[in-house]
């Protein structure tokens, strides 16, 4: 029997996500999956060490209860307002799977996350993704009426961000269904966090991730913040297929990384200044960018593929999608100073070689 | 609106599976979730207490190469015959929705893993569930001609392992579906493992966990071991809804425990020795227990769940079942002798109080 003959409907016609390269070998500037080039705080490296790996013989608590509690201390909300997963792309898909499934009009931007149209397709979510404006604006009028939305703010790969009263617009003109603000990114921007709304609204959910601005890209955690009832149905989601989902040694990383706010900020800030380097430098060699709010920049390129290549053969992973309407920029993420500056000066060669045809 | 409103029809309907207690204080004896009493091997210390923390800031490999290599070693398997994920919860989730979404006739039987019907529920999935025989026996004739098979050898609660030529029976009689081996305990049993087999039928997949055998419940690390097409159909399913699902330092100790047979050996021969002479004790005091090859006990007592609040009320938590069939049953897991002694005293106790009516 051929085995395609096992695999159930659903499976066959899956069309997986596909993340950014994860080399094996070093020696690759990597600018490609907006990680943060800073490791975490030392109480993060403080608190491994000191676990006591004797424990990992019983279970973990299955709802991250101590996690939930520095989180909510830490964003003021309550403990019962927050849910905890193995990384947002986790909470998220439970977030789908608990407010989406089997509806139609679930209102997304055309270019955004690319695991939203997989999540749609495999929870059997009819999506209604929204064409963006000149300049990959989003546009809150397009964002009424559904049964419920999702979005990124900022926004990926193109590293725009709604204000805050622009994301309560969205709220408000969709009272009948989820709005899920995906922030993974908001630590980065100037724009505020939708957080605080949701105290306001019970059909907003805010979704997070310790990977990006707090250095644990390799311990999975992600997070939701919303009302308590929102809360409690993801519960029942998570707990209908995974009774103990977060691991002992990624709650305690995670609750230590969310305590130590100095080097949280040092970072970011650090981060938020290469950026705005990187950007001035690439402006200087004739390149647009997009106003970027977010760890990344996503960068005008005619020749975005030949760029790519040329990156990568000197060992400079960047982000490239051989997609409709984006397939002439590249997403590079912020690193540090030093591999900003390697990334400019290949660019600088490449456009030596290859000068721009305008400007 | 009412929040219900905003839940998607399946997140309504869901019964969540309940799961074993997990008290937060210290000073019970914890016998109700089939966690290991030993700690995990020293090994396991060393490589999380070396892991390079500076690396959590970058993503894991998403599909656990080093770990899977080091299962299919241990195993006899190749590399691409080994399928990594958070527990064996979810590799058995990724299953149902792999193979058994949107079918009926999935063949299981009436008493085992709470979790199957619950994700029979989730991924619309129609189960059948097969009446057992006297002493909780699983004929295996009625296991024929099914789009799928999910049984749990040994099964849970009772402990009762079937051997090999029963499975491989099931295995033939069922060929238009997989049929999927949860070898959750089989570690502790004298039957022999379905691995071997999976080289010659491509419709067989064995679950395994780390949670039991290698004491890394907390550690949450499960595995299956299969043709190399089904392991594929498992990864798409997986890349559908979280790009790197095992974090870091999962991988790491995981990798770790796989490595140190001569601690898994001498750990899973403690625990052997002691349910041997768990049930001779309690054999003297006059209570039937079903012939065990996991590392729990399903034991008889008519009044069953006024002996686990006995046990209870002394810090000693074992599982009781309020359902058909099984009311008059506990499960206890098997600690270490000393705590397997105080098990004995306070049911010798117990008898004290509330002599058996019957023998």
């Amino acid at each position: 029997m051929n085995i395609v003959n096992y695999l159930s409907e659903k499976a066959r016609k899956l069309t997986p996500y596909v993340a950014g390269l994860q080399p094996k070998n070093l020696g690759f500037i990597k600018l490609n999956t907006n990680e943060n080039p800073y490791p975490p705080s030392p109480k993060v490296t403080e608190a491994l060490k000191n676990a006591d790996i004797a424990k990992l013989k019983l279970y973990p608590n299955s709802d991250s209860s101590a996690l939930c509690e520095a989180i909510s201390e830490r964003l003021g909300v309550k403990p019962e307002n927050v849910f905890c997963g193995n990384g947002s792309d986790e909470v998220l898909a439970l977030t789908f799977q608990a407010f989406f499934s089997g509806k139609d009009n679930i209102i997304m931007p055309e270019i955004s996350y690319g695991f939203y149209p997989v999540w749609s397709e495999i929870y059997d979510v009819t999506a209604k993704p929204v064409p963006m404006g000149e300049g990959f604006i989003i546009n809150t009028r397009d964002y009424k009426s559904g049964n419920g939305v999702t979005l990124a703010n900022p926004n990926t790969p193109t590293g725009i961000a709604l204000n805050i009263e622009e994301v309560e617009d969205i709220v408000k003109n969709n009272p009948d269904g989820v709005v899920v603000i995906d922030e993974a990114y908001i630590d980065f921007a100037k724009a505020t966090s939708a957080i605080g709304l949701s105290k306001k609204y019970s059909n907003l959910l805010v979704v997070r991730t310790f990977s990006k601005s707090y250095s644990l890209a390799g311990l999975r955690v992600g997070f939701a913040v919303g009302n308590n009832e929102l809360i409690d149905a993801l519960q029942r989601v998570k707990n209908a297929f995974n009774s103990y989902p977060l691991d002992i040694l990624a709650q305690t990383g995670a609750k230590a990384a969310i305590g130590d706010i100095d080097y949280f900020e040092e970072t970011r800030k650090r981060i938020i200044e290469t950026r705005m380097k990187t950007v001035d430098n690439l402006n200087e060699l004739g390149y647009d960018v997009l106003d970027s709010q977010a760890n990344f920049i996503f960068m005008h390129a005619e020749n975005a593929k030949e760029l790519y290549e040329y990156l990568f053969s000197d060992k400079i992973l960047v982000r490239y999608w051989d997609k409709p309407r984006i397939d002439e920029f590249l997403r590079v993420t912020i690193g540090t100073d030093i591999e900003m500056e390697a990334f400019i000066q290949c660019v600088k060669q490449f456009l030596k070689e290859k000068p721009m045809k305008q400007q």
